[in-house]
């Protein structure tokens, strides 16, 4: 794969100056251009040959306008890093649209220094590219022009920079732990950086591979290959490649999920009372382990208005000590959140080790409101639902407990509570036209519920439909399943 | 001072009852009308009385929609606080406007603690003090409504309270660090905390000492006192307290100080080119002595439209590593910015230790463009010199290496630079009607400028006068500004 480059390619020391001052011009014109366009651009500059990672990043910040590059280097994980899911510092660091960030040691590459140190297995590198792929897949669709650059010096010509690096200057050479633990494999590194590129290449997260030899063919190539993709995208007008085709399985109207619900399941109140208090002290119980344990929880609300999540949620933090945990409210995402990946604006609300977070509504408003509304366009809501599923993946991963609620009443209960909460001396819950508005919309929302739970619903990360006529009932089911759910997680650390 | 909370206040069970439900639905309203108010809400609790703290948190969680309230536990500092000034993780903490945030371990806890636990003087108390009034009264002049409770109980109820505490439940009882550094130094506390208490209330940032002998009483007084005083800012339909009047001296008109800088100040060729060379390896070595030495350095510009800002950065930057700093471009706020104090949004982009951030544009804009155009009401921008001086003073504590520039050049000299900008290649320099229309201002921003310079240049953080009439002159001129204060700020760790 990589013979390639090394035919030695070069470009000549007159030709080099000769154009160098155009392709100035031409990105600083594009990054202008590009900061009104709705999309972001992400460039990955990665490689064998690190120095010459570094060289790139260099030229390139001297070639642009860096008041609107923003650069990543991403090392060993830091201790806020370990307390949350592995890609949360990469989706921290995305930039909106309009924007360009170079990511210099990336996904690929902390996941190829990983397994070169002998930190993860192969089935864990294996596994490590499928997220990766994902992640990438995930931003592509979204809209994010991705360009991946891997800067390859045959062995020898590696060895003789080194050392002339070393001699020349010692600042100019920026040796970490990673860089280290590469060079150190040099020759595992190959054969496995070429798995790696294989495997994460697709039509629309292409790596090109870039000979480093001639330091001034490297930089020109990078240079003008992210300069002729930020302007063919600029030139194509489009924000977002054409949605892909993706079949979907007509449902059976017979088995809908929610028809499964039995909706009579009630509890004697004293039944309730004593089994509430009982499971609020397990809780209290499991929080404290949790805690000490590093064990994050992530509990996750959705249902028809007026279903009780409210209330259900005061049942389980009435339990609770207030710094152990936070309630996330999911309105419409603002201006900063519209200008990312519809995914940021959770990846940043979820607890670190030990903490527990609710989320009242979550990223299930895609494939809910968004796609009933009209809010999301169909090819964006299809393919969130893979999205989830990977998001889901990874906090499971890290090790949190995850519950995912449907609270389900009928539409009689709902607009008998619609009718009761007119009477309530709490504001929030003054009943408008909207809401009675929204009713009409149930058979489409039921049929939005069923494919999600169809599509989302795993071992790793199940739906709990919690059949919510009566309330009471509801709060005991939500708290037994909380409680197994921390027990589980719990034990697996 | 104490006296007034040891006189057994109390409320009787059946009197509890019946008000609790009506301060319930009272809060609940109050946070809903809250949402659409233009303040934001800060709640301090804390207290000798460490235990109760963590009660009536509890409590007002359970009284309260916790989606709409945010809680911040701050315990000993971590890894990333450590390496920014101290204060930065309250200000990111900030609740913006419509939205309530309780503090427990805020700003005046944590630094009673340190004080108690002998880490720091009296006379770095009392430097720490200052630092909490001018804090305070910046929130509070920007609209924060600031509320702070410090909770108390007779030194024999406190023991008796742990006592009971430790048998009935373990989990409720959260006693950190912090409280047993407080609880050993019991008698060493109440003068110390006397003295903060005092030195730390003002009309507007008032304490509220609570007799926390009677739970019930506890609670009552503490949500009430919220409820009052949100109500009453609510009703009072007004953004911010009435400004205070600033008497701003009259400068003398024949010493501006743009007036004093040489703008025939130049440098030839051949000696701009090898002075910049030896400059930019010098600034190359201290960049790199200052990231093993942790020690981060603030550069900012701040000049004329067409001064040479751009140019003069490229020429800082083209010596340094792409991974070593970051160029930040101040544009007009975001809608999340503009919800916060306007300082806010420059605290989250300071560098972290050993890192390098250059300011294209900054925080004087509130008292330059902002001023100028409007854009900031009169006593807003006027308080903003002394919460600048405060800002810097705190980078500068913090070990930062600081350099502020005002590049200036002459009206003509602009004229000459917009219309050969007129026939560059980059469209970034496009000149428009506008850039011609802001030269009428001309007068206005100087006499802007001559009060930026007169009341915000200090020892610790002076201002620079470029002259930049010769751009070659400017840029040797902030070079060698930049080396020398980075290598002061190297010489004090």
């Amino acid at each position: 794969m990589f013979e390639t480059a090394e035919l030695g390619n070069s470009v000549a020391k007159g030709d080099y100056d000769a154009r160098v001052p155009g392709v100035r011009v031409d990105l600083i014109n594009a990054q202008y251009d590009l900061r009104s366009a709705d999309f972001p651009v992400v460039v990955l500059l990665t490689g064998d040959d690190r120095a010459g990672v570094g060289e790139v990043l260099n030229v390139l910040h001297q070639w642009m306008d860096t008041r609107f590059v923003q650069s990543f280097a991403f090392g060993a994980r830091r201790e806020e890093e370990r307390e949350r899911p592995r890609f949360l510092r990469y989706w921290n660091a995305l930039p909106r649209k309009g924007q360009l960030a170079f990511f210099v040691g990336d996904w690929s590459t902390s996941l190829l220094a990983d397994h070169l140190g002998g930190e993860i297995d192969d089935a864990a590198f294996a596994c490590g590219l499928d997220h990766v792929e994902r992640f990438e897949r995930t931003l592509v669709e979204d809209g994010t022009l991705l360009l991946k650059f891997w800067l390859h010096l045959p062995k020898k010509k590696l060895k003789r920079r080194l050392e002339q690096a070393r001699k020349n200057d010692s600042a100019a050479l920026r040796i970490d732990s990673v860089d280290r633990r590469l060079y150190r494999n040099y020759d595992g590194l190959l054969p496995h950086a070429e798995h790696l590129i294989r495997k994460t290449s697709s039509a629309a997260a292409r790596w090109q591979i870039v000979e480093g030899t001639d330091p001034a063919y490297r930089n020109l190539t990078v240079a003008e290959g992210i300069l002729a993709a930020v302007k063919a995208r600029l030139d194509a007008h489009e924000s977002v490649p054409a949605a892909r085709t993706i079949a979907i399985p007509d449902l059976d109207p017979h088995t809908t999920v929610l028809g499964s619900v039995d909706l009579e399941a009630s509890i004697p109140y004293d039944d309730y009372k004593a089994t509430l208090l009982d499971l609020q002290g397990r809780l209290r119980e499991l929080v404290a382990r949790a805690r000490k344990k590093g064990v994050a929880t992530v509990l996750m609300f959705e249902g028809w208005d007026a279903a009780g999540k409210g209330g259900a949620i005061r049942r389980i933090t009435h339990a609770l000590d207030a710094r152990d945990y936070r309630t996330v409210a999911i309105a419409a995402p603002t201006e900063e959140e519209h200008a990312h990946h519809y995914l940021w604006r959770f990846w940043r609300q979820l607890p670190r080790d030990g903490q527990l977070a609710i989320f009242d509504r979550s990223w299930y408003g895609r494939v809910l409101v968004e796609r009933v509304e009209g809010f999301a366009r169909d090819d964006e809501w299809r393919r969130a639902f893979a999205e989830i599923n990977d998001f889901e993946d990874q906090l499971v991963l890290h090790g949190v407990a995850l519950c995912k609620f449907w609270l389900h009443i009928d539409a009689d209960e709902q607009l008998r509570r619609f009718q009761a909460r007119e009477k309530t001396p709490y504001k929030k819950y003054k009943i408008g036209e909207d809401d009675y508005r929204n009713r009409d919309k149930w058979d489409a929302y039921v049929a939005a519920i069923d494919e999600m739970v169809a599509r989302t619903s795993s071992e790793l990360a199940p739906w709990s439909l919690v059949p919510a006529n009566d309330k009471r009932f509801a709060r005991i089911a939500i708290l037994r399943t909380v409680c197994d759910a921390m027990k589980r997680a719990l034990k697996r650390v």
